[in-house]
């Protein structure tokens, strides 16, 4: 079901239900560019650690955008699947106006795949990420008092003639005590109104008129406050028989019906706003196991889109305020049976035994896929076919139970270890990010960091390490890499020969690494002295229609762990 | 007419005809994001230069992308409009992957109009720079070369048996004095091919053999460079007879017909990715007048994108080049006439005496628009427009002759003082930027330069020079502003009042002026010291079809001169 700013109100509820009985989601998204695409490739290392990689891809990332979030809902062997589309429209005049970047081999690949850019630019449901809707919802109640203010609240009829100066401040009762003379007089002379003096600024005598200091006053007096051209505020007190009050008090009631409404109409325009970004959070808050395939920058993207900025300094814990459980199709595979792991060949392989291929059908009203047909990167399949995949994946750990079971749910022990382990591209020996744990930590002895002049080419480092073997060479910089050996122990004997060495210089990994680990301390110290270091802004947050509960971290937490 | 990728070659020479046939041309780009729209305001000054305009502008423009060029080439009374899509599709896996910003404010006004995303991300014509194009062109001639020498010439039928010894360099005489008995022996014995000895890299022997060398051997041998499995090359020579003499030249023909067409392909596609740099250069030949609104953007776009980078320094030697003559309906207007120069107001007031609005007729098979509609900001409805507007002012000038002429045309002496005006928006005292000649220098007499403490707001400014009178206040940063005061000797005053002044500082504008181009010289010393300066790269091309002739930059300029 394709979902764009036109007939996304009207779909929120049929997502909501179909989020409330899915099994599992899968998801796919589709951005103005690609942050790990060929041209970032020089960025990327093959021996990063999982936290360089995020910092890395986090430059990138935050000036893409996602133009597209295809989320297929999958529920036994039941599937509706719906197309987001998604712009960050300008809300209001104040609202800023985002700049993202469009990289036009992204732009070229989507446009390929028949890709509809107008439903995007044209029809895109707007959002907003959870600062942005604290300022709006800052704006909507700001607008809201002075709403109250201009039409309801400075307008009074007292209620009772009955004298009593209890609830008068001490200091108060001189003045009132003389307002209440001139309007003894007011009640027996021919004049209908009496103006007390103006008043700079708040009105001293309001605080105890408007609320114990009507009681002083015969009942059926009217008082208002009322400002003149020049913008002073003065009380007038007026005489009014019973139709003008009953006149008057028809008045008071519709103008707090139209304050109620005015309210409404605030709310909804706020909840049109915060628009995708409430899709999102109904997800993180169902805490259901999100499946992905190369999920990373998803994830990244839906953090920064729709919750907060990504964290300068490593995001495991608001990824898991966002998605509690989530699992990726790539990482979930069976290194031994199936090597290819791009999204077609998984595909394939998943058909064939000793997997099976589930029988999905789509749900009524929703618009089907058919896998015989190559319909891959077209919007949506990609997230249907990653739904499929999982099926495939958790039913053949099915067939290790005794007694063997078909049907493996997303809910199942099973899976468990298989959670929240984010598959990362292009690292030689850390096959996923670990949001829920320590990273992995894998042994490094056999790698040198060597430096050298920046005319050195790969050429110069296979020759230079010429007698070691078969090496490996992973670019740092332009005057940098490591260098991975084939046997540890010809590590001593390259640091021994590199001693001399005038144009180059051989660290072990361990040195490398606790050279950056220093800097990186001087850098933290130095940087809380300065008391410039901020806490990443984001709260584990859902809204509801109503839109005021907010859900703390910990909850997100404990529907993992149930 | 909408051209897009789709249609683009087939309308080439109905667009160059119609450049050709033009009295002038109107122009009004829509972009991804617009550099001097509200967020850029800040930036600019009341009071910049012209020079600090561009350099502020120039910033912004090289990130922003023009996805359509709406041109309307008009001819006395008829007008033939284009909308050009315009993409920047990588042309092959070398290419460059353009990164540019949209800015969802600019993109949603678009889509307010109806603009059609699809047709500029799905079907744009793609487009290179002037070094993009000579970097492809160097590729293509690598490719032909390649081509060539695959399959065509180290294969020769020796021409005659007539000996001599005078072209073969001395070095080699010694080795082709073998080669010559080898060959003498092969034409007596019963062998069919005598293969000469493997060399490896350029073989010393194929110069000798190619050219001359030939001569040498008896008549009808064939000589052939072959490669061996290992990729040795040598020299393979045969006996051939006159049937297989002809096969063989046959062949060589079919060869060469075949790379012949490879060099066509290789230049269409060359073509096909020049693409509407075409037809920019095409105008920039045709040295037409060329009309715009707000030009500048238009200009800058115009440079970036289809020739080159915007120059660091100052952008009138390349503007001369890309427009030898540019005309902007907002420079080119009667201040005493006309007041409110927005278009939608321009063309309201040209309706109205003393203007006569003309009766343009769109040419038979382009769609025409109805001036009667409002179609503001739809595609292509803005350059008619401004077009229409030119017309009309064009005339109005005639009425001042005697006798008053009814038409002007845009090649009239009249409306040279309009030339290569550019309209600066949001400067007080400079209305244009002057292609063609130095910029106006207003007196600034009455200006101060001031700087203060940057929790200052523009009260404190006013409250500061509240014994002045009226004054203007221009921002320059949060730390410094331009204060105009209404009366010049007034400067002096603040200047004495300022004296024991510590939270702020006041100069004059001369001062201030004189400041900055010390600065500037400064560093201007030192980056040529440093040897980086490096003169922008541009030159004055036209392609053609078979596209190699250029134009020098003088040439465009006697173009404007003549």
């Amino acid at each position: 079901m394709e979902v764009t700013r036109k007939n996304y109100k009207d779909c929120l509820n049929t997502v909501y239900s179909a989020i409330e009985e899915a099994d599992f989601l899968a998801i796919d998204g589709e951005f103005s560019g690609i942050s790990d695409g060929p041209n970032v490739s020089a960025l990327t290392n093959g021996l990063d650690t999982p936290e360089e990689r995020y910092t890395k891809l986090k430059k990138v990332s935050n000036e893409l955008k996602l133009f597209l979030l295809p989320i297929s809902l999958l529920c036994r062997y039941i599937t509706k699947p719906f197309n987001f589309y998604i712009f960050p429209k300008p809300f209001n005049r104040t609202s800023p106006d985002i700049k993202f970047i469009c990289q036009s081999s992204s732009i070229d690949f989507l446009a390929s795949q028949g890709f509809d850019f107008n439903k995007v630019f044209c029809h895109g449901i707007p959002y907003l990420n959870q600062e942005e809707e604290a300022q709006l919802r800052e704006q909507t109640e700001e607008r809201r008092n002075q709403h109250a203010n201009g039409v309801g609240t400075p307008s009074f009829i007292s209620p009772s003639s009955s004298k009593g100066s209890s609830h008068v401040p001490e200091e108060h009762k001189d003045f009132i005590n003389k307002v209440v003379e001139k309007v003894e007089a007011l009640m027996v002379n021919s004049e209908k109104t009496l103006d007390l003096e103006p008043c700079t600024g708040e009105c001293c005598l309001k605080p105890c008129l408007c609320s114990d200091g009507l009681a002083w006053f015969p009942k059926g007096l009217h008082v208002e406050t009322v400002e003149t051209e020049k913008k002073e505020r003065y009380i007038q007190i007026s005489k009014v028989d019973e139709e003008e009050r009953k006149r008057r008090e028809q008045q008071k009631l519709e103008k707090e019906q139209a304050s109620y409404q005015m309210f409404l109409v605030l709310i909804e325009e706020l909840n049109d706003a915060v628009g995708f970004s409430r899709v999102i959070h109904a997800i993180s808050k169902s805490g259901k196991l999100v499946v992905g395939h190369n999920m990373l920058l998803d994830v990244m993207h839906t953090i920064h889109q729709f919750y907060c900025p990504l964290p300068e300094v490593y995001f495991k814990e608001v990824t898991m305020c966002v998605f509690p459980r989530a699992i990726i199709a790539r990482s979930f595979t069976f290194q031994e049976l199936i090597t290819n792991t791009s999204l077609a060949e998984l595909e394939k392989q998943l058909k064939e035994s000793p997997f099976k291929s589930p029988q999905v059908e789509t749900a009524e009203g929703f618009p089907s896929y058919d896998t015989a047909q190559e319909q891959l990167h077209e919007a949506g399949y990609d997230a249907y076919i990653t739904g499929l995949c999982f099926i495939a994946m958790a039913n053949y750990l099915g067939s290790f139970l005794t007694p063997p079971k078909a049907y493996i749910s997303a809910r199942s022990k099973l899976i468990e270890p298989f959670f929240n382990k984010l598959f990362l591209m292009r690292i030689i020996d850390i096959p996923y990010l670990n949001i829920t744990g320590p990273d992995l930590q894998p042994k490094r002895d056999h790698v040198l960091y060597v430096t050298f002049p920046k005319e050195w080419k790969t050429s110069d480092l296979y020759q230079l390490f010429s007698a070691f073997g078969n090496i490996q060479v992973s670019w740092i910089d332009d005057t940098s890499a490591f260098v991975s050996l084939s046997q540890t122990d010809q590590v001593q004997i390259a640091m021994n020969t590199s001693r001399y060495a005038e144009s180059y210089k051989i660290q072990t990994y361990a040195e490398y690494i606790q050279g950056k680990q220093q800097e990186k301390e001087k850098q933290t110290t130095k940087t809380w002295g300065e008391d410039s270091w901020v806490k990443p802004h984001y709260t584990c947050s859902t809204t509801s229609a109503f839109g005021y509960s907010r859900y703390s971290c910990n909850e997100c937490f404990t529907l993992y762990i149930s």
